[in-house]
């Protein structure tokens, strides 16, 4: 089959089976929509936390719902791969191909110990502690010391704001001084546990530490108001980019603890709304404070105007974005088989940006050997043009076209190849589309331009 | 000019060019074998250290020798950028062109406390010490419970061995337990402040934390040695890759403070070699330690025989290692001037891979806002080929030729395009190669294939 002619009947499959979707997913939001005091949402978010441990997203035992609200997960591998996958995109969006926004990476640690409150993280080196404490069992001075220590320990950033103000100065000269430019960081900040986990969540493993993705932007105050506007669409349509049901995310008018006002963009788990990223409009106070009143090295010129910015800071949690999207593209369908059982198909439908694999490899009948080799040339191919590859040929128990079908749906993976002996006599392979399911034989020459056309297509 | 011949004429001189690179390097090397008593050193290493400052490689005022050894130093923007290039192409040579090497990303938290010692560092919730501490002031029980808590605070990972670790049993029926396999992963890690420096480094910005890019590799024991002599070939390969005098790059046998033994990593620095990645055999204790001596779990296939493997452990420095790509790129040569004046030139050779700024982009004379439009026609005509740009002609302040042929050199940047009056006229448009220092004019329609063509040769 021509190349062409394959992507345009790809693209018509999928377009019906978008439609047969639309019905799964109405069926979907309606289970979504059943009321809170039943039960049926758990039994989502359980499905979806077993199918997270089956198949390496998360790792872990004993996840929960609030585990997975706040963080406190292991990544499997694949779930690693997703969240590279989300990282690398919102860089992508958000720097790369934005010239006024530059990168930044600022320390773990905040500067100075000013910020110091009883709501942070602090980092300690307990070789220190040793001294004052033993000091302590034979007088009663240790306690002072002690505490005079802790004062000074190295406190950890709650979020990426600090870093960007302390890069501003120089960045301002980078552009000449020329306002609106951008901060940008994706980096783990040390958030205080709540309270009732505390003690339960202790031991279960990532506690206490986020990633978040952050961009501060710096723009005249004259224009600051209609720069939230441009950034809250432009932050919700890129949330929306990779969903299946783009309306599950959403923006509300929101006010923080210290009052101020901005916007924040939730996603709608089965349990209800979760905030995933706030932007706010900061003002000049912070970045004020944070340059101890030093007007003159602050300003920035907007047009032939010398102005201090006004601060929009958002800030995104990748984490919980992550989550978002396994409940997002989780698709759940009854099957009744040839001996009238009703089973659960689960399909990952991931966005091909953020399958952690988009190929999987495997191997059907035929002499084993020759047909390995087959793989890894493909394997090398593909990898080349950077098609991240699901090496399934190096197990050596063969499953059935069927199981494979289950494994690699549950997975997300976006193709799965077979080779088997017909491969060796005639070079075509066995190729199946996870969204439209089409199974067809493709000539081995034609694969790799067919799915980097694919992938790129999105 | 058409386009092959472009590429062709530019390695020519690049050839050329390469010999004068020699002449020079023969001198710098020279420069830095010159005994360590003399101050010729240090001369070096101040220079880099400026030129970083002035270019937002490295941030931060007053950074010393002894702060870019144990990497407490901040980024710049442009070190940023270098730092994600080392990281994505460690990636991409360890993880994403291999079939059996899968990424983990694990907490930065140790599990469990049974690690905690003297040596590590500890995550504290302030909120959390306030208790005992005022309880101590009214009576003297509360110092018990202030160590109590101490011991059970979070300890903070020291280098990424644990979290392979905790993933292995997973990953092994990922790979079906066939062995060999790998785990890697990129990330922060915190190791106690040397005592010497606590003090003055203690403000000074990143203290305690390093980036660390680990590869974690089970084998069968009696493969292991010969796995050992392949990574360490690998991964001297791999830093040479990127080196101008990949020489400055040499492996020793080690042995650490365990007495494991091992090969270490080093760059010749002017102050002599410093380690930047170590490799050891740690044998399968440390991995039954972590399991428990669970032996049924940890099994894997080695051909029909079952093993438990033996654990190899490669780690690398990033921070340390993008202050030795920074020594390594840095050129200097003396130049006489027009009024025989002795100037220092200063070009950072950085490979093509690494540079943070392939391209920049400024306008000469001419009508400036046509003049901005064509840039960013081709600023995005760049981007779209993931070729990451400076966009020079946002400063409003021109600078001659031989002002940006400076800043730019500094910077690393390997290609100036100059858009001026010509290019409107014509299409042409100036083209300066950082290596060659030739500068030729280019029609515009050429200049993103020959330099997508330049970049991908490498």
């Amino acid at each position: 089959m021509k190349f062409g002619n394959m992507i345009t009947k790809q693209w018509k499959i999928s377009n019906k089976v978008f439609q047969n979707d639309r019905k799964i997913l109405s069926i979907w939001l309606s289970l979504r929509k059943c009321s809170k005091s039943t039960n049926c949402f758990s039994g989502l978010t359980e499905t979806l936390i077993e199918l997270c441990q089956n198949r390496q997203l998360l790792s872990g035992d004993n996840i929960t719902q609030d585990m997975l609200v706040n963080g406190y997960f292991n990544y499997g591998h694949l779930g690693m791969e997703l969240k590279r996958n989300l990282v690398t995109n919102w860089w992508d969006s958000m720097v790369l191909s934005r010239e006024q926004v530059f990168g930044v990476q600022s320390p773990h640690q905040l500067k100075g110990n000013q910020n110091s409150d009883n709501k942070s993280m602090k980092l300690v080196d307990v070789a220190t502690l040793q001294v004052p404490l033993d000091k302590q069992d034979v007088n009663g001075e240790g306690i002072f010391s002690l505490k005079d220590r802790l004062k000074e320990y190295i406190v950890l950033r709650p979020n990426l704001l600090q870093g960007a103000f302390c890069e501003y100065t120089k960045s301002l000269n980078l552009v000449n001084r020329k306002l609106p430019f951008g901060l940008a960081e994706v980096g783990v900040c040390y958030q205080p546990i709540a309270a009732p986990e505390y003690s339960t969540v202790f031991n279960a493993g990532r506690t206490a530490e986020v990633e978040l993705a952050s961009l501060v932007w710096f723009s005249s105050p004259r224009t600051s108001g209609s720069w939230l506007d441009y950034w809250v669409r432009q932050r919700l349509l890129w949330w929306r980019k990779f969903a299946k049901s783009p309306s599950s995310f959403t923006a509300s008018d929101s006010q923080n603890n210290y009052g101020i006002k901005g916007t924040t963009l939730y996603f709608s788990f089965p349990w209800g709304k979760e905030p995933i990223e706030t932007l706010v409009n900061l003002g000049d106070k912070d970045l004020l404070r944070e340059h101890h009143g030093n007007k003159s090295s602050l300003q920035g010129r907007d047009g032939r105007k010398t102005v201090i910015p006004y601060v929009l800071s958002m800030s995104g949690n990748l984490d919980r974005g992550v989550i978002a999207f396994l409940f997002d593209s989780l698709q759940l369908t009854e099957k009744v088989d040839s001996k009238s059982r009703t089973n659960q198909k689960k399909v990952l439908k991931l966005h091909p940006f953020l399958a952690p694999y988009k190929v999987a490899l495997d191997t059907g009948k035929g002499p084993t050997v020759e047909l390995r080799q087959v793989c890894e040339g493909l394997l090398r191919e593909l990898l080349d043009k950077r098609i991240t590859v699901w090496p399934g040929y190096l197990e050596t128990m063969h499953l059935s076209m069927e199981q494979l079908a289950i494994k690699y749906d549950e997975m997300g993976v976006i193709f799965t190849i077979v080779v088997s002996e017909t491969t060796l006599e005639n070079g075509l392979i066995y190729l199946r589309n996870r969204d439209t399911t089409v199974k067809e034989m493709v000539h081995i020459s034609e694969v790799r331009d067919f799915l980097t056309k694919y992938i790129q297509e999105f």
